[in-house]
C-alpha cells in the first residue's frame, strides 16, 4: 500500500518544503484573492483503467480542476491530492502520483498536500486546486445580461467522440480530447482582463446543461443559433453531440455586443483559433434552440459518463 | 442520484452566496495566512454504514479535517466537500450532506463548494478545510528541540476502544470517541498563542507512529516515559492501545521545559482537563520507550482501521 509518507515524499521533491505538516500554509497575497475548487474522479464512473494510462489520468485529474480556475479567470498556484487506492492498483497509483507532480510542474503549480487511503474496490481521486486573481478581474456565472452574445473558446463534442471510440476499443484522433483535456488557463486569464466579458464558466457536463446553469445563475435565458453552431463544428460532430457531449472543458462566456468584434479578432490573433459565436442571452428564462425553421426541441439529455444519472 | 445542483442547493442555504461558480473565491486576509488541509473517508476503510449514522459521519468527516487545522493553530473558516455516492446510499448521502452543513454551522464555518459523483460501490468522502492564522503563531512539526517536554492534549486509546467495541456489535461509552471525535480547535488556538510550544501535530494514526513523524520532521528523537504515560491513562486503556490506537485526534506538542509548569496550569484552568506529560525530546534519532527497568521494545505496529496497510 502506498503510504501517505510516500505520497509526501513524491510531492516533497518539488514542493519547496510545503508538505509534511497537518495542513499547508498559503503565502499572503498582495491585493489578490485566492480561488479554490475541487473535483472528484472515480474509477468506472469518470475513467477506466483499461484505457487511461496513469499519465493520462494525472493530466486529466489536474486539468478538470484547473479548468474551473480558468473559468473564473484565476491563475493556478497550488494543488492537493486525495487518493483512495485498491490493492491491485498500487503500481498504477504510484505512477499516477509521479505523473501528477510532473503535470503540476508543467502547469507551473505546486502540490502542497494530500491524503492517501486504501480503497476496497475502485480508485478514487480528489483534487483541490487553488489559484489567485485580482478581485475585480474575477468572472462569475451570475452576471450575464440579456443582449449579451454567447461565445465559446474551445471544442464541442470532441471529448464525447473520443470517449465513444475508446468505449468501443477504437483509438482515434479524438481520444486525447477525452483522456487529456487541456484546461484553457491562458484563455481564461486573457478573457478575465476584458471587462466586456460579462460572465464565464467551463463546459464539463455538456453545452446545453452548462448553459442552462449559467442562465439560471444570471436570471436570463438564451437562444442558441443552430445554423451558426453547426457551421462552427467539425464534420464528425453532430448538433446533438455538440449540445449534449460533456468533458470538453471549453470556456463558455458572454460578451457585451459592442465589443464582440474586437474581442473576437484579438482572441484569434492571440490564440490562433477562433471563438465560436453561438447565441444570444435573453430576458426569457429558457434555453431555446433556433434555426431557419424557428424554435425546435431536440429533447436533450445531459452527458452521464458511463450511465450515472447527474 | 444526488446531483451537484442539489448539493449546491443544500449548501447554498447557509453559504452566503459562496457557492455556484466553478470555484469559490476567498476574501483577502488582513495580516493572516490561509491554511488548508484535506482528508479522505472511505466506506469500509474508515467507516461502516452499519454503525455510523449520517450525522456521525458528517461530524467525523469534518472534525478529522478541522483537527489538522487545530494542530497548526489555525482558526477554521471554510470547507469543501466531494462525495461519491453509490446508488443504494442516496438517502443516507442526502442526510449526510444536510448534517454536514449543520456540523459546519456548529463549528462556525461555511461550506463553500463541492462536487458530487456516482460511485459503483462504496461511499467516498473528501473534505477540504481552510482556516487562517497569523504567520508567527502557526505551529509546525519540524521545530521540536532536544530537551523539550512532550505533551498531549486529549485522549489516548478511547477511539480504539470505541472502534473495537463497535466492530463487535457493542455500544460503549467510548463509541462516540470513534464516531464523533471533537477537533481540539480551541486548544490548538490557545496553544498557538504560546511561543514556548515549539512544535505541534494531531494524533490520527496512533501516538507512536505520529510521534515518529514529529521526530523525523524535527530531526530529533524522543523518550516516552511509560510509567508517567500509564498513570495518565484510564484503567481500560492498555499501554499498547495508548501507543498504537489511532483516531483520537488529540494534540501532540512539545514545550520548552522552562514554561512547562505555567502552561500546564493555565491549560488545566482554561479547559478543565489536564495535559498529559509523556516524555522528552532527545538528540537521538529514535523514539524510545522507557520504564523503571530501562528501555523496552513493545514491537508496536501502527493503527490500520479495518486491515489496510498504512
Amino acid at each position: 500500500m502506498i503510504s501517505e509518507q510516500e505520497l509526501i515524499g513524491i510531492a516533497q521533491e518539488q514542493s519547496h518544503g510545503f508538505i509534511g505538516d497537518d495542513a499547508a500554509v498559503l503565502p499572503s497575497l498582495d491585493g489578490e484573492r485566492y480561488v479554490i475548487s475541487k473535483d472528484l474522479l472515480i474509477e468506472e464512473v469518470h475513467f477506466r483503467i483499461k484505457y487511461f494510462t496513469p499519465q493520462d489520468l494525472a493530466h486529466k485529474a489536474l486539468h478538470v480542476n484547473l479548468s474551473d480556475l480558468a473559468a473564473m479567470g484565476a491563475k493556478p498556484l497550488y494543488a492537493l491530492c486525495g487518493i483512495a487506492i485498491p490493492s491491485e492498483l498500487q503500481e498504477y497509483s504510484r505512477d499516477f502520483l509521479k505523473a501528477l507532480t510532473l503535470s503540476c510542474k508543467k502547469a507551473g503549480i505546486i502540490l502542497i498536500g494530500g491524503d492517501t487511503a486504501a480503497s476496497t474496490q475502485h480508485l478514487s481521486i480528489s483534487i483541490t486546486v487553488i489559484g489567485s486573481a485580482k478581485a475585480e478581474r474575477l468572472k462569475y456565472r451570475n452576471s450575464a445580461k440579456a443582449g449579451d452574445v454567447l461565445c465559446l473558446a474551445g471544442n464541442l463534442g470532441f471529448a464525447h467522440l473520443g470517449f465513444t471510440a475508446l468505449e468501443n476499443n477504437r483509438d482515434t484522433k479524438y481520444s486525447s480530447c477525452f483522456l487529456r483535456p487541456e484546461a484553457r488557463i491562458k484563455e481564461g486569464l486573457w478573457l478575465a482582463e476584458h471587462k466586456c466579458i460579462t460572465s464565464m464558466m467551463d463546459t464539463s457536463d455538456g453545452l446545453f446543461i452548462d448553459l442552462s446553469r449559467l442562465c439560471s445563475a444570471s436570471g436570463t435565458g438564451a437562444i442558441i443559433d443552430l445554423n451558426t453552431l453547426q457551421d462552427s463544428l467539425e464534420p464528425e460532430v453532430s448538433l446533438r453531440t455538440a449540445l449534449e457531449g460533456g468533458e470538453d472543458y471549453s470556456l463558455l462566456f458572454t460578451v457585451n455586443p459592442a465589443y464582440l468584434e474586437t474581442v473576437s479578432k484579438e482572441f484569434a490573433s492571440q490564440f490562433n483559433y477562433s471563438l465560436k459565436i453561438i447565441g444570444t442571452m435573453t430576458n426569457d428564462q429558457a434555453v431555446l434552440l433556433h434555426n431557419e425553421g424557428g424554435y425546435i426541441d431536440l429533447h436533450l439529455t445531459p452527458f452521464t459518463h458511463f450511465g450515472e444519472t447527474l
